[in-house]
């Protein structure tokens, strides 16, 4: 019998309502005649309301506490899934992340799978009950509660289809699928019916938000195939699977954009071997994650180097490199917290070259300057004002013709 | 070192507000040399939101299920503590009743505890930790999360006490300890500095609805000493402990009532041998906590049989006694939901024969009717219709001279 294992979202289970849609659907699924492992999130913002009363009781929660508490958010929304299920006479069984086995790494807030020990999930399943695990959480090789960081019910049920053999993992949210763009910024934006996992890890990367980038590599890493739908209308949505030699490749597949970014630039800087190193692990030692990075060419002997990062970590940055800049020989540092990044991915790209003069020349029609670039084989990322992000969204989108054909 | 139990109540824990007090008091314990090891209940009425919710989504929640569902609001409390304890700088750790080594029956939302694996908390005493446990919860000999029945935190605070040999148990509630009377009731009613065991549980019994009968029993039968006291005014409250022989005994301690039950009389009953077992083996085999049972004297060959049982089960029962008329010859089936039960307890009763006789005096006097009657060694109840329950204790207080001294 084929095994799926179906996620569901926060606004999947925001309430008893939609938990009972959710159990239809399980219900339906079941049978057809497919075998149905079930990962869930906590109920809409309940676990917001956790961390609020945390930082009611306490300046700084200690990790493990602050895991134990904001780990049952899953554990209420599996256990009412299991009772709505047993209302459509399914049989099924709420499991922890500890009792479905997902033993993890001891960092409390982020902790990373080592190992699933499926028995009790397929034990259930022998028993023709749909196991439903509490997603985001785990058991640490210490035996205490971990969480994975958020967000990261995708990467437990990734996770347990690569564990337990499953044909596909469903992840069902509150859109339809993965667009060619924001269809809030691009009214036109189509859903894409079919992506790589190379595509999903950049669109991820760059904004896309649907997916979380850890969950992605997961699924890549251990070539579990996803399918992206919505709860709501249960129509088909994305599939992200390994690209097949003969897939279709279009040039350019979306654009994605991200505005939770800033930009610093270190100027004057000596160069030199050892200078842009140290700079950078001054920034990883504060944990501080650097995204672009760009050096000028070097002009009398010094250049300019300017690199993105989440913005909530710009002041930080901004003292690291103030506190460095006698070492290496800066003569100032600047910052800019109003920039945004649009980025085109397509897995054609590999073999048109085109694609960068193409989009270089849509943003100068435009009038949008570039300040920054960088590229993979597979994306071009520009970083731009703010304030242009969205219209060279458009913009490119319109370029590389991806709107919607027949609308 | 000396080790305290101490067990807070919802209300005790109902907002951030109120679990920093607590944590001011744990530390304040901790800081005058004493070990202590917390159990917690939910937050105010936080499982009463997680059965409305488990009611909206399966018209009978499995109860496995919802024994997964309700345990948590216990964890989340535990954590809280526990992060608000750190800001005091008292280290701490929130264990569930899994966790804490607690293993129970099978028997999901009514489970008994069978023995106590302390080892974890013992571990963390040694390091010099609070061990924060979520009442009312254990793990089944089959793993499975269980449920002790509601209110069973007061339970799981005495059986750790027990087995981790502390000195004494202290139940923090939102009243100042166990009184002569209910207050709303009685006015003049006074605090007892003092109580045995015996006398609790008749209490408990009888709609003394401070302490839940059951962590009552399992304290007398294990000696742990209970100290039931306010966590809103933190003073001195009521100890409740074996009976010392030099202990001064008043004759009556105290009045209690009770209006959740109601009565049902079988009449013209054959009086034969056989007959009453019949009857209550029926009614024990839908589960119904049959209270007090009275048989009149026989006449003619047949007796009336009365007997009071918890009023929600008021219907099943008339079912159950309608359907086995025929077979016990009864003439007749009849209910009476608006009675109440007047109780007085004192364990100086038994070397003094002549409380009941002032007992039915005073009802006399204020022309209240009793319509049945119930002994043990230390107790007298009285049913009586509903609307006279209050007034009688009123009597009875004032007639067995219990009121304050010198309010």
């Amino acid at each position: 019998m084929t095994l799926v294992v179906q996620k569901f979202g926060g606004t999947s289970v925001a309430d008893s309502e939609r938990i009972r849609a959710v159990a239809e659907h399980v219900a339906r699924t079941k049978r057809e005649g497919t075998e149905v492992v079930v990962v869930v999130s906590a109920m809409g913002k309940s676990t917001d309301d956790l961390i609020r009363l945390a930082g009611e009781v306490s300046s700084a929660p200690p990790p493990r506490e602050y895991d134990m508490l904001v780990s049952v958010g899953e554990r209420v929304s599996a256990s009412l899934l299991c009772m709505a299920l047993a209302d459509f006479d399914v049989p099924a069984a709420s499991f922890t992340g500890s009792q479905a086995g997902i033993i993890t790494t001891t960092e409390h807030t982020r902790a990373r799978i080592i190992e699933i020990r499926g028995d009790r999930l397929r034990e259930a399943l022998s028993q023709g009950k749909v196991p439903v695990v509490a997603g985001f959480q785990g058991m640490s090789t210490d035996r205490e509660v971990t969480t994975l960081g958020r967000g990261a019910s995708d990467t437990t049920a990734v996770a347990l289809a690569a564990a337990l053999g499953a044909s596909l993992c469903e992840i069902y949210t509150d859109v339809t699928g993965v667009f060619s763009a924001d269809p809030r910024v691009v009214p036109t934006a189509r859903r894409l019916p079919r992506i790589s996992f190379d595509e999903m890890l950049e669109m991820s990367a760059t904004g896309g938000r649907v997916l979380m980038l850890r969950s992605v590599e997961f699924a890549r890493r251990h070539r579990v195939k996803l399918h992206v739908r919505s709860s709501f209308t249960w129509e088909p949505g994305t599939v992200v699977t390994e690209e097949e030699p003969d897939m279709e490749q279009a040039v350019v597949t979306a654009v994605t954009h991200d505005t939770s970014e800033a930009k610093v630039t270190v100027s004057g800087v000596l160069d030199r071997p050892g200078v842009a190193g140290r700079l950078f692990r001054a920034l990883a030692d504060r944990s501080i994650n650097v995204d672009m990075i760009v050096q000028n060419i070097s002009s009398h002997g010094t250049t300019d180097i300017s690199f993105t990062l989440p913005r909530v970590d710009l002041s930080t940055a901004v003292d690291v490199c103030g506190g460095l800049a006698g070492e290496l020989g800066a003569s100032g540092v600047s910052s800019d917290d109003t920039i945004g990044r649009v980025s085109v991915v397509g897995a054609g790209m590999k073999s048109h070259p085109g694609v960068t003069a193409s989009m270089f020349e849509t943003l100068a029609a435009e009038d949008i300057n570039i300040e920054m670039i960088s590229t993979s084989t597979i994306r071009i990322s520009c970083v731009v004002a703010e304030e242009d992000v969205e219209r060279a969204v458009r913009a490119l989108h319109s370029a590389f013709g991806l709107e919607e054909p027949t609308r």
